[in-house]
């Protein structure tokens, strides 16, 4: 085996290092040169393609269109709506100036003071502001509603501390922003949304994510209610995968909004955004990979089957080549997307670590014994499993695996994430939870902000959510001793 | 007939008026509250939705890859390749700084000065520099040739002058950034894709284009040969519709990218570069349509048929769309996309228009008298011809005139297009073709840039290209009479 391809830390020697290593080796992003932006490289970009197809088609299919809005946004639209500003001003790039000059004292270029802008110009960290401002001039009755836009975009949040596709100062996204005639449509777009997420993240991405509302203190800056799928890593920590918000009518009102209703009466518009980035790459890759390389879901993996040649001379890999091309073709007529790796230059133990190391969900290899015997060596990535199997028929087989990979991914994700939530009913319990075991711990809560930030500030944990399938039931605050009502989903997170 | 909602200037009248008109009433972009950028509202966003499908595919069949790199350029690397900079210093959206605070001297948020950037950073124009310095780790030895990748991104180009589409501060395009072993391969590269630009320009957007060389002014920054598509607008101006760069190894030697070659020896490499943006749209837009409203070549029309009933009563109109059901599913079945306006709150005349402007390739009208008879009424919008044709079979027939739309449009493109060629000698010629008629000239030039430049000061007149298909002959420039090689394409463009 060609260990030196592959190196990877383990991850149980540093889960974080393992990761990190994993997204390098395998070809997926890597660092550049402007600080906490990342370089997606094409095996990575390849998988977040597929996501953003699956994703688009779901949009539409539930009555989106698509649009774009500036990557700028003036200033003072930004500061508009209070809470929002609050939230992300912190974190903003800054245009000031709009051209360079020869730099006077020396070599190379400055920028020219005389090209100041007379309005700063923040690069989006998220659109709501520049939206609404537009969806002013176009929201006059309720005829014009609903609006059901989404946008695929690249965003800027100013992160100090940045890790590739979990945190980056640049991001790719999708940002829904819908405008609708009364309260409950919106609610009801908020929710069928984080639905349409939690059904991608378990669908394609093989996730499973438990929905829930977000507390006061962790919504999104602007919204008045926040929608969470959250997703486990392997490691314990929670990660939120995708939100979407009810923004009431804040946006609305900042940017005076009104439509004529039904009734001929004037009122605000009612909002909602939502949006998933390519942080869903980092999720996907921490969720299901493991100390060989990536392990990726059949339906997201950019080419699905490997084939490689076991081979003597150059004959025989024409031979085994052949034989290759035929089987692909079958297994093209089927939807499955196939590489023959015919690469001469390599030992096969080099291709084996490489494709294990990439994820391809199956790798078939045939040498002139299996030939002979009108076999082929099929081995699924999930589980290393091998199995001989004929190759005639072998693209149902393959067909059939490639489905049982995928699903046999979301079971085992599901059991550890299922293994992982605990109920206490003492912060002693939580405590050691959290330092023992990791994952989702279900504990009382008194509702307030106070008691949520003091267990931040105790134990780095945070509420994840009030899960949606949460239950009313007695108990009372394992810090505070003051009445609960629910028990919510407390972890550690990225 | 609905004159209210069309009310577009006619081209006779102002040709830019009426494109301008024609942009915002279709729907089809804004102007936004950000100077310069602006708002691609979902019917726009649709079509180049269609043209970022058909040309990413095509890009894929020619082997190339997405990958993503940063919004952001170090102002550093922007300058190290010396044409490159100067030709787009002047243009630069500048990033100084990365965080707000509250004004301390009253309301809102103000630039933090605490935050300024320690180097300013670029909002890239052209990814060209990023891409190089990230290029310089992934390329050791000639077995890392070729590197083939695109990309999909939005870039800023601070334009004084802007117009939708056409000219904006902020565009959408893609990049292709390709790394060779050798100058022909490199050269064999952007010939290729200039092909495919072209290949493009024709199957889909049915816009004939003339493929030629840039001269040494008209290059782009940091090129050494720029291949070029030239379309001709209606008011027989020109419109640059997509480029492909011959590098050199200019980007390679400004970010020190060298390569161990098959004989060992070091060398740097060679690069092209490549891209269309949504100026392809006004490409589209302009070249079509007509005072009517846009018409859209039926292969990037997002819904290529709308049906629409014509009916007395809540009864009928049940009947009608019914009716319309069976055959939008027919249609569908054969791959059209069909619309169905069942709206009874608007006058089928004020479908009609909106249907014309917005371009709908054909128009299937059923009544009750349609129906009693079996037939509908077709109308194309090319021509705005009507056909009384048998519903059954409808779909074969609306197949069929599809194609027939696709192929007429191209076909009168070209020749007007051909008709707008004019071979002059003389610079009296010229200035008078220039004035009277418009469109492309063919002229001789004497290879300078001198020439070229006092051309177009006197007549406001730049070379486009120099055809590839142009021939050899004798003849002298017809400012300065020195000796001419070939003719050359000049034009007044956008």
């Amino acid at each position: 085996m060609a260990k030196e391809l592959k190196e990877l830390t383990s991850r149980a020697e540093n889960y974080s290092q393992w990761y990190n290593d994993l997204v390098v080796k395998a070809g997926l992003a890597e660092s550049s040169a402007v600080r906490g932006c990342m370089v997606i490289k094409p095996y990575g970009y390849a998988i977040w393609e597929k996501m953003h197809r699956a994703l688009d088609d779901m949009f539409k299919e539930t009555g989106h269109v698509n649009a774009y809005f500036p990557l700028f946004i003036p200033k003072s639209f930004f500061s508009r709506e209070a809470d929002h500003v609050e939230g992300f001003a912190k974190e903003c790039a800054v245009v000031t100036h709009y051209r360079l000059m020869n730099n006077p004292d020396g070599e190379g270029v400055v920028v020219d003071p005389d090209a100041k802008l007379e309005e700063e110009l923040i690069v989006r960290p998220t659109s709501e502001t520049i939206i609404w401002n537009t969806y002013k001039n176009w929201i006059q009755s309720y005829r014009d509603l609903p609006i059901l836009i989404n946008q695929w975009a690249n965003v800027v949040r100013w992160e100090m501390r940045t890790r590739l596709f979990l945190r980056t100062a640049e991001f790719l996204w999708q940002e829904g922003h819908t405008a609708h005639e009364t309260k409950e449509q919106a609610l009801e777009e908020a929710d069928k949304m984080i639905n349409v997420y939690a059904r991608f993240a378990q669908n394609w991405m093989a996730l499973p994510v438990i929905m829930g509302r977000k507390t006061a203190n962790e919504r999104f800056a602007g919204a008045e209610e926040t929608f969470t799928i959250e997703a486990l890593m392997q490691d314990g920590k929670a990660l939120q995968s995708g939100t979407s918000h009810f923004l009431g009518q804040n946006f609305a009102k900042a940017f005076d909004v009104q439509f004529a209703g039904r009734d001929g009466k004037l009122d605000y518009v009612w909002a909602t955004s939502w949006g998933v980035s390519t942080r869903l790459m980092g999720a996907l890759i921490m969720a299901h990979s493991d100390d060989n390389g990536l392990v990726l879901p059949p339906r997201l993996a950019p080419t699905q089957v490997v084939m490689i040649p076991i081979y003597k001379g150059e004959e025989e890999l024409r031979r085994m080549v052949g034989e290759m091309e035929t089987v692909a073709a079958k297994l093209k007529a089927k939807g499955i997307t196939v590489k023959i790796d015919d690469r001469d230059n390599v030992r096969s133990g080099f291709k084996f670590a490489e494709y294990e190391l990439k994820g391809f969900p199956v790798r078939i290899v045939i040498g002139p014994r299996d030939l002979a015997a009108g076999t082929a060596e099929v081995m699924r990535r999930d589980t290393l499993e091998k199995e001989t199997v004929p190759i005639a028929g072998i693209e149902d087989y393959v067909n059939r695996l490639l489905a049982e990979i995928q699903d046999n991914i979301y079971q085992k994700a599901l059991k550890f994430r299922d293994s992982m939530i605990t109920k206490v009913d003492t912060f002693e319990e939580f405590t050691r939870v959290l330092d023992e075991k990791g994952g989702f711990v279900l504990a009382p809560w008194d509702g307030t902000t106070e008691t949520e930030i003091r267990i931040k500030e105790l134990t780095k944990a945070t509420i994840r959510c009030i899960p949606f399938d949460s239950m009313e039931e007695g108990g009372v605050d394992m810090l505070t001793g003051k009445p609960s009502q629910r028990r919510v989903l407390f972890a550690r997170s990225y």
